[in-house]
């Protein structure tokens, strides 16, 4: 058989295609003359499988798409706190390409956040600067790197812009006036302008943001790029200063931290689950493309995609037939799922509840597929607990899911593979 | 034994008692006269058990807490659109007493969001009114229903507000002007002042939150409550409006949708997961409690609460030693966790992959602890790929988890209790 | 023969009946009832001469034209500083109904100026408050004193006014909340608006006017009403805040201290010179008369009355011709003209080229019309110099226009009534 | 004898250098390294005599002062409409360096005056380039021409401020953006910044501004320089925006229409009157100087001098005494002074009052020392209306004062050089 995702992916671009309305960016002339019935969508899973539909091998110009990636490396390299000092996390309420300074901080004016083009701009010049290369040239390197393959610059995108890019020129003079940015403006707008050229397709940028569905790591390598720290930073400005004067209006439809350009892409990404692209060149009057804003919207529904839709997940750490008793003094909790807070918490009150008077309690962990440190501390505090109580705690543990297994108080129980090894 | 989330809360209060700054609210005298050394929190799970610490029966007004809860009641009355008419949901980046209107839309001028007290005045006005009581007594009721007992308002703090809201009268007269407000802003604001001062502890916030945890079913009753699309609406503009001025801040270091009130109250959900409330009466410059936000930040970091974490627990729908051809033409796939997007595509993937010639395939439901609707569609349209490449298919489904098993082809699986069921 | 005014008078309006646009001010029922056809015009005299045309005995309610009156009052009763504290005299740049406060003085905030609602509604709330009447009655006797007439309420658009001053009693609670205003704003705005709807005619706000183009006199009785300064300040503030949204553009066409009032009227003033009020209830979208600005416009370039004009009249002070050598010791300079300090300037510039060696100078003052401080210092300076050089010195002065002629060196000069008293 | 004018400005000087207070420049190391002890002012007469007293001869950077100038000199090269396209005249409300354009006319955004930098940027780009010069060595020669000497630019200045001119970049390119400037900002900005290193004196100053004094005519050579209108224009603007922040404050004290430049140099303009011009180095917080405010404050007091004043001089046209009947049949009325309308108006009014049954009447116009157009045209319509009561009428006109002397009905009034000529 075939998955269905393929197909579910073209009826989605068959039935938006209906979709009229919109404008051609106008203010760059090559933009201007964008075919606009192109139309492509793509979507990663978390192990960085890619799907795709329409025309995702067209490339057009990354434009804004570009800050978010340019503000996860810049925070790799310098590390957030440096970066904060200079850009702020903060929803504009203003238009992409308004100054919209911070002035909260009298000991630092800083642009309200990296999504709009003063806070992108900073970033931008924030990228340390290799002897032989432009700026533009580090993120390329980047980019290609997360998308996995070579991607090049438009060059005719980027004389056109560079020509008329007098309000980001505007903003980088202004950035240099209050010391923001610490060199030469035009030479850093221009190094922008250029990364907003780089040509990617539907997929190269569900490739790139792969690493940001799985916090950090690169799937198809396993290499780790991003901090876990840097994941969520980003994804933190995306939900709130993503869609240009509608961060509200798009968390309560579409629940997905993303970020649109002006040449017609959307990103959008739910972390732990997937990464969408959609590609459509005609924009909305905010400079959001309307196909593109559509098929999220669409996506978002049919996938039960939502930030706030809740983790419900977590609801069954264990069933009451897990509960067995295997022997005389010897109890087995069979735990499945997830091991966190919320799970950890359940597990531990059940057994308060239940005051088992068996000697021997026996957590069977080969069916939990992730603990997290909370959890981890619980679960042994709780075994910390129980022996105070009287009683003996095992694991069943064969993946080792619970690495450095020993208490608080230096008890460290012993490790079965599975029930079998359970002597009598 | 016993569990230790209380002890964790009484640490968590021990440790954060040496916060000092912060000033009590000056603008009315009955809160410039707390007690300044009160301090409590509490926390409830999803399934509504409760758990405190500190001064934790200690009674004080809700003031702006309520603004949430009020939000919930009036979409859950006239429905989202009636209300999104009146009241928008993006983030005002002003301080809350700022009448920030949202002019975007020629047709409607309207606060940008409820957050801010005109939008929780213009929230007010839209209560439908009894006919023998104001409508802040509507809204004790209502809360005391969430909370579980009957709560009071505080006559003093009602009395000495309503001397001294000549902001609130301001903002209610200009609402008056643009007709945001149809009726005479001098009541609505004073039955809105008395909406403030409902007194609460911090256990009934979190009594009243878990019905936003648990997806808008008091765990309490099992009552519906809140639909889920009123629960998801108010988590929203909690996200983005819920502290003022620091938004993208707020969600970036403790990532919990929240609202905070002048008396010194913070509450933050985690839908799905927990509800927390913390008191403290000094606040910081922007009027939130600095010793609550002091606690919600270390009980995010503690407890892993972050809704940009991403959602781990789908990582594994099926292990590999879980895959069992129980007789040469029958294959088992037990499946555990949730089935949501990311696994019912991972689960596709692998019966793509694998090519299975066995005839007949089993799917193992009795471990899988929630599927919701995609995941159904998803594992349904399966059933019709593998049967159209000639496979047979059957589900082992104790507990029904698939309610209605048809597929768009018309096919009824078989539905086995268990694996000894299955015929030879 | 009769004076042309009344004709050129009734062809200004003639002329300007075609004028077409605008629309009746619809926020108040009884002011969207008015008839759009009515069309007067009146002048006052610096001597207090009316002249009227068109529809000059048709009542209108005087709405924001009474703000410069009230401030006048204000500031005579209160003086100019302890006005000053509550209201500032900056351009707001803000439509009228913009509260528009000043915070630049943090020890102050305070609303730009008396010409827009919030500040005028402050000026009124300074009104000193009568035992048994309302702060409005002050201000109609007032009114009624400098128009000569008994002047009345209309009744009609008060009430309908006070229904839905929404916006005013917004503004109204917010200079409450920053204690700008210090007593109930429900009171002080129904007042306000009782004062907005004082009735008047084109010819009542002329002879209102005469005050202030007359430097503080009624010209009708010669009573001081205002002093000079109190002139100045009503006059600088109508000349950069009496027409919103458009003091520039005003200043720059017209030239002449104004203020519109919402039901059709506007006066100018020219000081020292006439005082004008048109009516005509049409109003641009600033809320402007259409007509009412097109014949003040018609009537600063036909007239010559331009603030920014010149002061041509001081160009002559003395003609050659009118040095005469009457006797050989003696010689008499005829001045001429007003002496203030640019004719003092010129006359002693004179004196100090001609280097005169006659023994006796008489400066014949019968021509001159009037004589201000600083060129009555002037003159005595220059008697004390030549004086010094040996001359003698003496005035002819039959009307003492300097009256107490004493130099800085006791030296009195002989003043005689005319040439033929002087002796041989 | 000498004229008291340079004790005077001496004395001034003296009695202010108590003045504490205020702080250089800093933004430019040249203006912060400025001699904070310098103090200089002049004075220039209508007709083109310069005062001046202390360090007279002291060179500095004109800087915002030159804004005045240079848009004199553009619309005089432009005219006034296609100058108004691009720059407004109101004021700003904002800081200098704010960029305060003004978006109401949808059809054109634009500076909201010529004295914040951006519309001095604006209305710099409109001098019309010569083919081997920059614009500023355009200004440099037209000030230079009006000073009466050749200035030079402060190349050090002009460098130092080139370096730095980050804020006026940005609003360069910002309204490059908005094809506000029409080409390279980058040149325009440098070329402005060039204009406002012209070094000046304060003798130079006044020079300069005795063209603005004089009615747009150069006192010195006679030569008319500036339109009637283009002065109007320039003087209504230096009213409204030419005091930073702070319009209205100063158009109430001091009432002289003022530029001051950020070097420390302030200038005042009274049309028909006198030129100002004070400089010293320490800035108030609003950029003026703080002593150059002290003095133009004094002075104003001192001399009279207040726009708002009134035009006093107008007051009389006739005496009593000077009407006199010198032959049986024919009546002479002497007048003197002005004829403008306040007088034309007077003496048709005393004319209509007194209902002369003498067949002829004669005006003496040989004391009257200046028409304006609307006193003529008034003084020949009583004529006409004289003759239509049975008057024959003539005039007594030595200088031609009216030199066109024919009625609207083709009378022509026999015209003699005295009263002598006057037949029997």
């Amino acid at each position: 058989m075939n998955t269905p995702v393929p197909d579910y992916l073209a009826d989605l671009l068959r039935n938006c295609k209906a979709a009229h309305g919109g404008e051609l960016a106008d203010y760059i002339p090559e933009l201007a003359s964008a075919d606009p019935t192109k139309l492509a969508v793509a979507l990663t899973t978390l192990d960085g499988v890619i799907y795709s539909a329409g025309d995702d091998e067209h490339e057009f110009s990354i434009q804004s798409i570009s800050k978010a990636f340019t503000y996860a490396y810049v925070i790799e390299e310098l590390g957030l706190q440096r970066v904060m000092r200079k850009v702020g996390v903060e929803p504009s309420g203003e238009a992409f390409n308004e100054i919209s300074l911070d002035k909260t901080d009298e000991q630092q004016i800083k642009p309200k956040n990296p999504m709009i083009n003063s806070g992108a701009i900073t970033v931008h010049s924030l990228i340390p600067k290799a002897e032989k290369s432009c700026r533009a040239e580090t993120v390329r390197l980047f980019f290609s790197k997360l998308a996995g393959r070579e991607l090049a610059f438009d060059q005719e995108i980027f004389h056109s812009e560079k020509e008329t890019a007098f309000r980001n020129l505007s903003i980088g003079y202004s950035l240099r006036n209050f010391n923001i940015l610490e060199s030469d403006p035009v030479e850093i707008v221009e190094s922008y302008v250029k990364q907003c050229a780089i040509n990617v397709t539907v997929k190269d940028l569900v490739n790139m943001m792969s690493v940001l569905v799985n916090d950090g790591i690169l799937p198809r390598t396993g290499e780790r790029i991003l901090s876990h720290k840097t994941v969520r930073q980003v994804l933190t400005v995306m939900t709130t200063c993503g869609m240009y004067n509608a961060a509200g209006d798009w968390l309560a439809n579409v629940g997905i931290p993303a970020k649109s350009g002006v040449s017609g892409g959307i990103i959008g990404v739910l972390p732990g689950q997937v990464g969408l692209a959609v590609f459509s060149p005609k924009l909305d009057r905010y400079g959001n493309s309307v196909r593109g804003i559509d098929i999220m919207q669409q996506m978002s529904r049919d996938m039960g995609l939502h930030l706030l839709e809740g983790v419900p997940s977590s609801r069954v750490i264990i069933n009451d037939h897990d509960v067995k008793q295997i022997k005389p003094e010897v109890i087995v909790y069979k735990l499945q799922g997830v091991l966190q807070f919320t799970e950890a918490e359940r597990l531990l009150r059940k057994l308060q509840d239940e005051k088992q008077c068996n000697h021997t309690i026996v957590f069977d962990l080969s069916h939990i597929s992730l603990v997290n440190d909370v959890g981890r501390r619980m679960l042994l505090d709780g075994i910390d607990r129980l022996r105070a109580d009287g009683h003996d705690v095992a694991l069943i543990d064969p993946e080792h899911i619970i690495p450095d297994a020993k208490t608080d108080r230096d008890f460290e129980p012993k490790i079965y593979e599975d029930l079998e090894q359970i002597p009598d």
